[in-house]
């Protein structure tokens, strides 16, 4: 493979996490430091940043300044939602795009982000391929959903699983404190793939958890939750349950926007979210002290409590996939590989193709679902344990975190 | 003063805190280690486990588990929130209480909560000086409230303010990523005294905060807040605000209850709390998209992101308390002196009259919120940074916390 010279963007999209900076730290540092890539660019929120000219001189940033990106939750270059037409049905942006490449001899392009992202990157890099522009296109995987196909997890899973097992194990403490009865429902996200709730069941693990645990992979049934509540609340005057935001009726409703339906007949008004409707049918069920609990935006992006392995192979992530773009690779996701076998844990990048990656939801196997579908089985546990490995020093200052400052100077030249 | 040889009985009350069980170990260890202390009781649910003869003998314990106490949060020995009669009226529990403290020749008595247990503690022991049962009463601060008078501060706080702080900056990263509209308004505790929500002050002072603080010091004025937060979201397209669960109206009616109340005219109906709710209000008047985030038992719980400070007080106060009344002290809280000057902190026992610390809630003080009443001034900033520096190393395993395991072995004998 010949080497190709020229620019490079590097864009973060989608929900942010704890980690996804570290990989665009990897990208970026990876990017700067070879011959091939003469500059780097960095993407004001993603896509839009490239649709609207707005790209930083990631070169004019402080080294040691960038370094902290490793520790600094949220997307540094700012995201978006912005999704791409069908190019066969509007190619307006697709154009857009092309020009601005051309504008700066963009060759690399590099894209941070779960599954709309890989979708963007993907139709990016088949349009150019269909017009003939070169440009080698890779997509370097976030999420906190853990949904993304074809890679074992997702950079940024780990550090949320790390914080939710944290919380509930504190939450546990703090709610079982009282000689009288209390019933905790700790709401975790995750529309539509379990991975994030089941990670609560590493607190019950631990010893210190949820009694009981939803995910959206099994059909919700209002009675049966109920009945399950009831029954741990009465032999043991407290029960902690961890749901996730996306449990669902058979038909497909989602629990918390059944609020008026007839079917459940319970007609709450809500504002507050899932914890505290659902908190609130178990007080008027069973008398009992409830307390509803959203962890809400704390668990993807609380950095200070991280998994340490999570920001390594986030970093990993990036690095690889400027230098498979450089060996030649394009169209391609950076994925991990992984071997679990007892204490010995190896993680190591592959290259899926974006195809693959795209709009597929990778959802908790069944079968690390107990068959009730209120709990976690041992698999599970295997899984995601040790994602969650490792001690981090972040810098602080004032024992306050010290996050990334950029300059983010805007590009003007050609 | 003559030596008092006899058994102590050491009991937590009133909401825990991530430091509480620190307070407990500093009067477990020096209690134990102590000559004129006989034997170390540890009551089960604070006063509860007096009046129903639950008592845990703490010499039991291995000395090495004692020691995860110091990081392990809520209440190891169980909490209460029962209210002892006024003795005049009714003096049936103190009877009980002075026969059990017959029963096991207890001679001293250390309460760890807040304004309540303070006053238990002084009911107590106003009881046995007046029935001239020899019995010497300490109270031992905590709560994250920051309210009891006669201290600078109470051990618990500091951790809270540090959690608060430092998720408000993670919060603030992560809610101003996209290129959207945002606001999102952060719902802190504290029913009648502002220092927790305060201390997200704390995240603005570094960089990454919340834009308006309202605290129940000041009445809350609906349409003030509403012009408040859409000047800062008009002018930057985002808004971040913190608000104490108190803030009340000028008639003193909560906002977080006033969801039908004609004045306000939202008839918003609520069960996820103040957060949720005044997001949605400025989601009507402003049509921004809106988070409300509750931080919740997380707030007091969190002690993998407690202030190594405070976890040392804490335990300076448990063991200042063992001293003192060894010493020939009663009757008294322990309190801190501290002094700031600059970088240099120190802080320092004191004991204060238990008649001045209960029943008495301590305010921020006007001057240091700001006039407009929505934020907050320097010298806030410089009476809590102080409090939460300190690192930790919180014993884990599997990268996740280890707490103490208490094996908890009820006194059968005499």
């Amino acid at each position: 493979m010949s080497e190709l010279k020229g620019a490079c963007i590097i864009g973060q999209s989608g929900g942010p996490t704890a980690v996804i900076n570290s990989s665009a730290l990897g990208v970026i540092e990876t990017a700067l430091d070879c011959g091939s890539i003469t500059r780097v660019l960095g993407a004001a929120h993603g896509i839009r940043g490239v649709l609207d000219d707005k790209l930083y001189d990631m070169s004019q940033e402080d080294r040691e300044e960038l370094k902290l990106m490793r520790y600094t939750p949220s997307s540094a270059l700012g995201s978006c939602r912005y999704k791409l037409a069908d190019p066969d049905v509007d190619d307006t942006d697709y154009k857009r795009i092309l020009e601005i490449f051309k504008k700066y001899d963009v060759r690399y392009f590099f894209y941070n982000g779960g599954n709309d992202s890989m979708d963007t990157c993907n139709k990016i890099s088949k349009y150019m391929q269909k017009v003939g522009y070169e440009c080698r296109v890779m997509g370097v995987p976030k999420t906190i959903d853990n949904d993304l196909n074809g890679t074992d997890h997702c950079p940024g899973f780990s550090s949320a699983a790390k914080f939710i097992a944290t919380s509930c194990m504190e939450v546990h403490r703090d709610a079982h404190v009282y000689d009288t009865g209390m019933v905790t429902v700790v709401e975790i996200m995750g529309r539509h793939a379990g991975w994030l709730a089941g990670s609560a069941a590493l607190a019950t693990w631990a010893g210190y958890g949820p009694d009981l645990i939803y995910l959206p992979e099994v059909d919700f049934d209002m009675d049966k939750f109920i009945a399950d509540v009831t029954a741990i609340y009465n032999k043991t005057g407290k029960c902690m349950v961890a749901v996730s935001e996306g449990i669902h009726y058979a038909d497909g409703r989602f629990v918390s926007e059944a609020k008026t339906s007839a079917t459940d007949g319970f007609g709450h008004a809500q504002l507050g979210g899932l914890a505290a409707m659902l908190a609130e049918i178990i007080k008027e069920k069973t008398g009992a002290k409830v307390r509803g609990i959203e962890l809400s935006l704390l668990q993807r992006c609380a950095s200070h409590c991280a998994s340490a392995r999570d920001i390594n192979e986030a970093y990993m992530a990036g690095q690889a996939a400027v230098e498979a773009a450089v060996a030649g690779e394009t169209d391609k996701m950076v994925a991990f590989d992984v071997t679990r076998d007892g204490a010995n844990y190896t993680c190591t990048t592959a290259l899926k193709p974006l195809d693959i990656c795209a709009n597929f939801e990778k959802k908790v196997p069944r079968e690390w679902i107990n068959a009730e579908g209120n709990g976690i089985e041992q698999p599970f546990i295997d899984y995601v344990l040790p994602l969650i490995q490792g001690e981090l020093n972040v810098p602080q200052e004032n024992s306050l975190p010290r996050f990334a400052k950029l300059k983010k100077v805007l590009t003007t030249e050609m």
